[in-house]
């Protein structure tokens, strides 16, 4: 891991849904703060008061109200303030940020529907946010197992369905080669176990590559 | 001006608050459809259903809302919609588009801001947006005789001083000198006269630059 330019650390969580981010993410929270370490949990697409108002342009309403092009710039201006007005301050501060998805999932999603967006993703966040995590931690999953857990919720299985079987495999083949380009930053995890052994995992890396 | 790579015209009128460009661009657009053209009237920010959506997020709430960066992406989002959703599909249908504000309003408000924010347009509307009005009207006054005029509106005299008279100063230099960067797209009417008569002017600018 690059060492960051500023006092806090900024961890995200990537994968295909269902397969653990949010129980992840808040599994970590707690065992830092337990720990004593001041940090700040949060999620995206959306975060802070000005990203949510986008957020609710981006998942109200028919599936085709905005082209891919639009959406990922309705995207980009979320993730702006979001970094400006939570993230940047946050990590300032000193404190650890753990972000429930960030710009790997806009990258993967977009990129796995058509390379020339997965472009313009990388282009638009060069450009106008520039933070990438210090620490990426991907969980890995069978999709065919990932909604079997979805059927427990509410939403889950509809989601997948929407989105077709196909499509999570493709998402599954992006967060891995996307980990595999950027060995330093990102780290692959196992989900395939209970939640705690995952958590454990997560902090056996987490300590392996930034220290306790 | 150059030709135009589709089958119809796309024409901006452009100016200091108060200047005359929405009653321009009216007049304008009555005058081509009684001569038997198909005209579309537009404006920005807005002009579709999504970026008017996107237009309140911009116009409501405190003004120190959006950071300029998150902001000039917002503007960047609404404006693909609107060319994607109005303005493409009617210049390929052969129509006149005539906006009341473009891009280039976002070019002169934020950079007379600041300089790196002009940059910053002009790179997101090359990549993300594209498309330039083969011809920009920029109606040109003095910024009190504006302010004047604005006297007899509801909305007018507010604005102007909230923004400061120093401020609707800068803004007309902008947009001179942004015409004066740009001769073979943009002309410069004097908004100085009755309604009708700068309505000729902009109808005799309009016939030398594009034939009648
Ligand atoms: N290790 C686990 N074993 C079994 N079930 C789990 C495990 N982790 C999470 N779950 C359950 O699986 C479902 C999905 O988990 P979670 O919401 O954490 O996934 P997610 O990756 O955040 O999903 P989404 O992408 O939809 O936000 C939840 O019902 C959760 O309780
Ligand atoms: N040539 C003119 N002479 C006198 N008054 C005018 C003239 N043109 C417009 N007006 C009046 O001045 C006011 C401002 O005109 P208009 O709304 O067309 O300006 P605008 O440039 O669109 O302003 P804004 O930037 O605020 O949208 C209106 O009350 C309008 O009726
Ligand atoms: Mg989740
Ligand atoms: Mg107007």
């Amino acid at each position: 891991m690059t060492k960051p330019s500023r006092p806090g650390r900024f961890i995200s969580f990537e994968g295909i849904d269902g397969s653990g981010k949010s129980t992840q993410a808040r599994l970590l929270a707690e065992a830092l703060r337990e720990g004593g370490s001041p940090v700040t949990l949060t999620r995206e697409p959306g975060g802070s008061a000005g990203a949510e108002e986008i957020r609710r342009l981006l998942v109200e309403g028919a599936p085709d109200r905005w082209s891919p092009e639009t959406e990922i710039l309705l995207f980009t201006a979320a993730r702006r303030d979001h970094v400006e007005k939570l993230i940047r301050p946050a990590l300032e501060a000193g404190e650890t940020v753990i972000c429930d998805r960030f710009v790997d999932s806009t990258r993967v999603y977009q990129g796995t529907a058509r390379a020339d967006l997965r472009d313009m993703v990388d282009a638009l966040h060069a450009s106008m946010i520039g933070l990438e995590p210090d620490l990426t931690l991907v969980i890995d999953m069978n999709p065919e197992q990932a909604l079997a857990r979805g059927l427990a919720r509410d939403s889950g299985e509809d989601r997948f369905e929407d989105m077709g079987a196909g499509f999570q495999h493709r998402l599954r083949r992006g967060f891995l080669d996307l980990a595999a380009a950027n060995p330093d930053r990102c780290a692959v995890i196992d989900g395939m176990a209970d939640p705690q052994t995952v958590a454990g995992r997560v902090r056996e890396t987490l300590e392996a590559r930034t220290g306790p």
